[in-house]
C-alpha cells in the first residue's frame, strides 16, 4: 500500500492496544471473517478473505460488505488518534463503488484526513486482490464523532 | 410504514417475481438473516431480526449491516422499475446514522425518488423496532445504474 | 409544497427573527439574488429567480448554485430548532442532481430529519419552476453542527 | 500542490482547449471571479480570489461557493479524459467542510480517481491560502456522467 499517510501524533500512547481491543469486540467482524491487518496513528488496514456467503446476486462481494470493512477502516483510523477513555460513533459515510468486488481477499485501507476534537473526517479505499492483481473497488469518505469519557463497551 | 410513496408504473409486469428471484440469489442476505418483507413498484421493505453476531463493539447493530440492508432496500426499489432482462449495480450511497441500532428487528424501507433510463436515485430509511417502539436509526441516499441486456446472474 | 414536515417544537420562541437576521448577513445570498421565502420550526424555503450569470456551460443553473441554496435551506431548517446564542456550521452535504436546472425560478425546501443536541441531520429538495410546471432538480442530505454559546456573527 | 496524480492518457489530444472553452462558457465562474488556473489529463485547479460578496453570516467563504469550485474542479478533471464531441453532467457530489473558509484566495484541486466509459469518479480538495499559509478547508467526492455525441453548448 503506497497511499500517502500524513504523520499524526497519537494522544494515547497505548492507542494500538485500545484499537485492537475494540475491534475484537465487534462480533460482526468475526462473523464475516474480517481482521485488523495493519494499524498506525491515523491509519488502519482491514482484511477480509473472500467467502461465497458474502456475495450478491451476481456472485460479487456484496456492496454492503464492502461498506462494512471500509466503515471499520475509517472508524478505527479515527479512533487511533482519540484520547483514552472515549467512545466513537459513525456520523455518516459515502461510498462510491468503482468496480465489481471479485477477488481472493479484500483490503480496506483507512486514513484520517482531518482529526478534530469532536469530529474527524476520514477516507478509505477498498481493493480486491487475487495473486498479483489488485483492483480498486471502492472509495469512502466518512465522518466520525468522539464521545468524551464514554466507555467503548456495551452498557 | 407510512412513508409517502409516489406511484410508479412498472415497465415489467412481472417485476415482483424478478425482484424476489434476484434477492434470493444474494447469499449475503441469507447469511445475515434478512428477507424481503414488502415490495411494490418503486419501493421495498427489507427486514432483519436482531442477532448478536451482527453487532459492533458496544452491542449495537453494526453500521455496515445497517448500510447493507439499506443498500438492498434502495437497489431493489430501483430494480422493480427497470425492464426485464437488465442488470443493476450500485453507483454510490451515502448514509447518515441517526441513532444507535438496538432493537428486536430492523426494517429498511427503500423508495425511488427519480427513476431514470440509466441512473436511478433512491432513498431508504432504516428503523429499529422493539414491541411498540420504533426508532429511526439511519437514512440513505443512493444512486444505481441499469445495465441493459445483461443477465442478473453470475457469469 | 406538500412535502411532509414533522412537527417540531422550537427551543427559542424568537427563532424566526434569529434565522432571518442570520440569513440577511449572508452576503452570498444577496449576491446571487436568493431570499428566505418561507420559514417554520424545522423547515425553510429559499427562493432564487433565474439569472444568466448563474449558469454553467450549457445554460442550466450551475450545480454549485443548486447546492448553495439547498445547503442554506438545510442549514436554516436546523438553525430554527437550535437555542438562542448558538452558532451553526455545515459538517457535510451530499447532493444528487435529478434534472437540468432550467426555470424562471428555483425553490429549495429544507427540513430537519433529526434534530440533535450537537448534530442535526436534514434534507432539502430543489425544484425549478416555470409557470405551472415544477421539476424536481436535486435532493440533498446534510449534517450540521451546533456550537453552543458562540455568536453567529463575524468575530 | 503535491497531491498524487495518477497518470492518465487523454483520449482527445485537444482536451486542454476543449476544457478551457467549456469553462469559459460557465457564466457562473465569471460571476464569482473563479478561473481555471491549472489543467492536465485527469486533473484541474480552479482558483478564486476572496470577495466579501461570497461570504456567509460569519464572514467565511460560503460553503456553497466552496462546493461550486470543488464541483467544477472535479467536473473538468473528468471532462479532460472524455472523448471530443461529448457532454458531461454531474450525477452527485458529497463534500465535507474541514475548516472555515478564510483566506486571500481559494484553490480547488480536482483529480480523477477512476475514469469510466460512462461514469467517472473524482475527488477535489479545497484550500484557503494567505501568504505562506495554506489550510485544507474541504474535500469532495463526486460522480460524473459522460453523454456521448452531445454538444457541450446551450441547445
Amino acid at each position: 500500500m503506497n497511499a500517502p499517510v500524513p504523520m499524526f501524533e497519537p494522544q494515547d500512547p497505548d492507542f494500538a492496544a485500545r484499537v485492537r481491543a475494540s475491534f475484537a469486540r465487534q462480533k460482526a467482524m468475526a462473523f464475516i471473517g474480517a481482521r485488523l491487518a495493519g494499524l498506525g496513528p491515523g491509519w488502519t488496514e482491514v482484511e477480509l478473505p473472500h467467502r461465497d456467503e458474502l456475495t450478491q446476486q451476481k456472485g460479487y462481494l456484496h456492496g454492503g460488505i464492502v461498506g462494512m470493512i471500509g466503515d471499520n477502516a475509517c472508524g478505527y483510523a479515527a479512533f487511533s488518534l482519540m484520547p483514552a477513555g472515549c467512545s466513537i460513533l459513525t456520523v455518516e459515510y459515502k461510498m462510491n463503488i468503482l468496480a465489481p468486488g471479485l477477488g481472493l481477499r479484500y483490503v480496506a485501507r483507512g486514513e484520517v484526513i482531518r482529526p478534530g476534537s469532536r469530529l474527524s473526517v476520514t477516507r478509505a479505499d477498498v481493493y480486491a486482490e487475487s495473486g498479483d492483481r489488485r483492483t480498486h473497488i471502492a472509495t469512502i469518505q466518512e465522518t466520525l464523532m468522539m464521545l468524551p469519557d464514554t466507555p467503548d463497551v456495551p452498557e
